[in-house]
């Protein structure tokens, strides 16, 4: 049994120990949480213990919200930490984790340089096996990657990637940001760090992405371009993805044709929180043209990544091989393959 | 002076008129409208002539909005129609343009078919010199044709383009339009229709398309990849845009990073109803590698076809070439070339 401590309970923080408490081979020791707000309440309602900084503990105590300890006595107890702090404050809580000789994932919200190796479970575990730090990219990033390892590997050679990514603005319990009506490009320079962060898992893929936010919660989209070493068949790619748990597609047959669509279904099969740990595919945009590939598909980021922390968490104690782990995370976590619905 | 009438009062219709006003030799004769709402009244304020159908006249009346006749007695009065009905009405009312011999100028909404020639002023405006009807593409793709042409005509052949078009889900007023929290692609499938209306103009341009609706009001944003014939420098694409009206940059420096701060600074520069006849380009997004040019740019949705309206009224009659009447044009609206601000 893993010892998996989670610093940071936030959207991503919260998703990753609900996963750790499914997974067979691991134990959540509890999370770290500066603040004793209704996440924090709900935490102690599902029975996890909290820990939080020193200078924290009397605000819980006050809010009648039990506290297990300090972080650093968290981060004792436990075999590995995932960080799912802000951006940037993984990096500060590296020292920490590394005076007890624990291991640790990162978010990619962190700088590449943070760990041993950047991860994507389809892509590249192998590379992870016994590094004692790996940062699991970003959802954006997690997504690119499972679309061009899975043509990668299953279709053709992947030459040159193209993308435009359309970002949702806010998650939907973050009621402060903006924008509400606005189309802001980010950045406004080209390429976007999405194209940097591919690289960080495919070295020398020829990748030009392209970013703007736009005012929504509920999903980011990506528009794709692929030139491919070989030419390719409408139908190869729909076989690829039927094949391939994380990613999913939805066709224009079940009047799906919108990211609220997808989340609606998402509520409607009753998954919690309505997450989707899945890269949904339109199945109608999958279009090729010679050696080219054409596709639209949606991401849930609050979602999308946590399946591959817990791959990162295996890899790094080298606890068995790729396929083995993404079943064992694929079955605890019902994560599907096919059609969403 | 031509004489003209502008059938459908709407986003397009009401700009157009106010356009045709300002032209030194042009005369609005009225404007056709179907219901005496706030746009009747503005109308009337400004004192333009309305027509409408003959079971509206009645309405009217009850409504305390004089009517200068039907819309049938509008067209014999003119020599040319500007038709800004909704989608597909433009085609309904073309016979009777054509009944009375007049010419007749179509929006980007009917299909390629109701004119002799789609139309964009700076790819091909001598194409409909003398056409009796003539389309002006959409918004959008007058937006990708001003930017492909002027590429093609004062940098490099455009051999390949590869877009991605964020639209905006609905002009300002329209209240009962969505969505409000949700992307949704426009269509699912590739390429979306704006390939092929860049097509309708210039013929054999391989051009991909991707579109993809979301909850904003203000501008549409166009995501664009292209392939050249040659190298391309990041000045020379600048220099040409800046040696173009119609055409507009801004820079990161002056932190315009977002469509809402584009519309902010129309607002501050005191453009009637903050509008926007010029594609507004992000200076910082132009990008080179190679052959390959990327580059992201604002549409403002409801003024941007105006100019190309009034150029193929000029082209339709052969009143001049097609410089004089981008100039004569430019200079009655106010469109500027360089920098926005």
């Amino acid at each position: 049994m893993i010892k998996v401590a989670v610093n940071g309970y936030g959207t991503i923080g919260k998703r990753v120990a609900d996963a750790i408490k499914l997974q067979p081979d691991m134990m959540l020791i509890g999370i770290g949480k500066l603040h004793p707000d209704y996440e924090a309440l709900i935490a102690r309602k599902k029975g996890y213990n909290i820990y939080t900084s020193e200078s924290s503990i009397q605000e819980f105590k006050k809010a009648g919200i039990e506290v297990a300890g300090t972080i650093e006595d968290m981060v004792k107890e436990s075999d590995i930490v995932v960080d799912a702090t802000p951006d940037g404050v993984g990096e500060k809580n590296k020292p920490l984790y590394l005076r007890y000789g624990k291991h640790a994932i990162f978010q990619g919200g962190e700088e590449p340089e943070v760990a041993d190796v950047s991860f994507s479970a389809l892509c590249n575990y192998d590379e992870a096996i016994n590094k004692q730090t790996i940062r699991v990219v970003s959802c954006n990033t997690t997504s690119l990657l499972r679309v061009i390892c899975t043509i990668n590997n299953k279709v053709s050679k992947v030459n040159k990637v193209r993308a435009t990514i359309v970002r949702r603005a806010a998650d939907p319990k973050e009621v402060k940001k903006g924008p509400i009506n606005s189309l802001i490009p980010n950045p406004a320079s080209i390429p976007s760090h999405h194209a940097k962060d591919v690289n960080t898992v495919i070295k020398d893929l020829d990748i030009i992405t392209m970013a703007v936010v736009a005012p929504t919660t509920l999903m980011h989209m990506h528009f794709i371009n692929m030139t491919l070493s070989s030419e390719v068949k409408k139908e190869d790619i729909i076989s690829a993805i039927l094949d391939t748990p994380r990613l999913l597609l939805v066709s224009g047959k079940s009047k799906i044709n919108s990211t609220a669509e997808i989340i609606e279904v998402a509520r409607d099969l009753g998954r919690y929180r309505n997450d989707l740990y899945e890269v949904i595919l339109f199945e109608d945009s999958i279009y090729t043209k010679g050696n080219e590939l054409f596709l639209m598909y949606g991401v849930h980021q609050e979602a999308v990544v946590v399946p591959e922390n817990i791959d990162a968490i295996r890899a790094s104690f080298s606890l068995m091989n790729a396929q083995d782990s993404i079943n064992i995370t694929n079955n605890t976590l019902n994560i599907m393959k096919g059609y969403l619905i």
